[in-house]
């Protein structure tokens, strides 16, 4: 019997993962706290930039937001990693908190958030399924198009 | 001495608990961790049809929206009689986060909210008695005028 | 060899820890949890009255939003203080929840809240170094330009 293994799924899948972002602020990456791994706010950022930006419904789609969104989690397990030594240490994906910088009224937030879920799922099988909250926000840090808050149990 | 049961105080009150809601995106409704049972947002559901819609303080008032708060946690609530096989096995209601689907500069989140809280505690009674953050957004799913996201102790 | 000791840091900064702030609904200042004390949401209260009220980028300018969140931040903690007798039993700073009521598109929200961040990193030292996500809203509970939430390991 053979253990699943997200790094394996993760060069299967041709997925590199980036270099950890800097921390746009006075805070850092991830806090272990008895079996949590709490990380912080990841950006669709690459190689320092923002490549998902501006209002959801106006200046981005939705495509493009849920895109941004999966470049959220990449980072978010970036972090990870680096807390954890290897993405094979996460027992379980706890909770989502999605935000996205959506105009006035955008209610797509789920379509949006479904790009950081599926990915997740897609790299961590069973154990990648998770509770989400999703919103709609009016503004982001980097003026990026949506931001995720990811809770794991290592 | 007798035990406190939050099934016999629903039954006391009346209250039957909606079918669990279908999520609205690639996650679940509740994941376990130690002895912490993280909901996902919950949204004023009923059969499947949001029943508080539109934005507080134009389309809904105070009062619709508190009524809204209350029925997201009843969704709340059943998600977690699934995961749990009943409500007794929760020993604290730990947290709530609410979002308000507010018009700019809406202030009243706390009255929307309270519509969950004295709800919870109405069912739980002392282990009811939760914190919680509560801020108005500019779009939530579906349109609803009210999320919360709840986390148990169990 | 001393313990380092938060209570003995605040008082060699000549800070004061005010008064517990009321609850501004239907729920508790915090909730203990297995080692985890999960924070009510604070505002920059004083004396029972918001100092730093309206929308940043328009009110409000980004320094006074940071010292809004800095005031959140000694909220959070007479909370604290109140829940477990002495800031000296927090064992970690976990988690910062920031929320800024800024203006449509407004993307400044790490620098309002590293007014809460360096604030908790001066108390606690490398104890205090925390997760975070900060986000814009379009509005907050009594009009306060901040609002932080806070979960701390004890």
């Amino acid at each position: 019997m053979s253990v699943y293994s997200p790094e394996a799924r993760l060069r299967e899948l041709g997925i590199e993962l980036p270099t950890p972002p800097a921390s746009a602020g006075a805070y850092v990456p991830s806090v272990r706290t008895g079996n949590l791994l709490v990380l912080a706010g990841t950006l669709p950022l690459r190689d320092g930039k923002i490549v998902c930006a501006g209002k959801v419904g106006k200046d981005v789609d939705i495509a493009a937001a849920a895109e941004g969104a999966r470049i959220c989690a990449l980072n978010a397990l970036a972090n990870a990693r680096v807390a954890l030594g290897s993405l094979d240490a996460i027992k379980r994906v706890v909770m989502v908190q999605g935000y996205v910088n959506g105009i006035d009224g955008f209610s797509d937030s789920p379509k949006v958030l479904n790009g950081c879920s599926e990915f997740l799922v897609s790299v961590f099988g069973d154990t990648g399924k998770h509770a989400r909250a999703a919103v709609s926000v009016n503004g982001l840090p980097l003026n990026a198009a949506v931001e995720v808050q990811i809770t794991l149990e290592v």
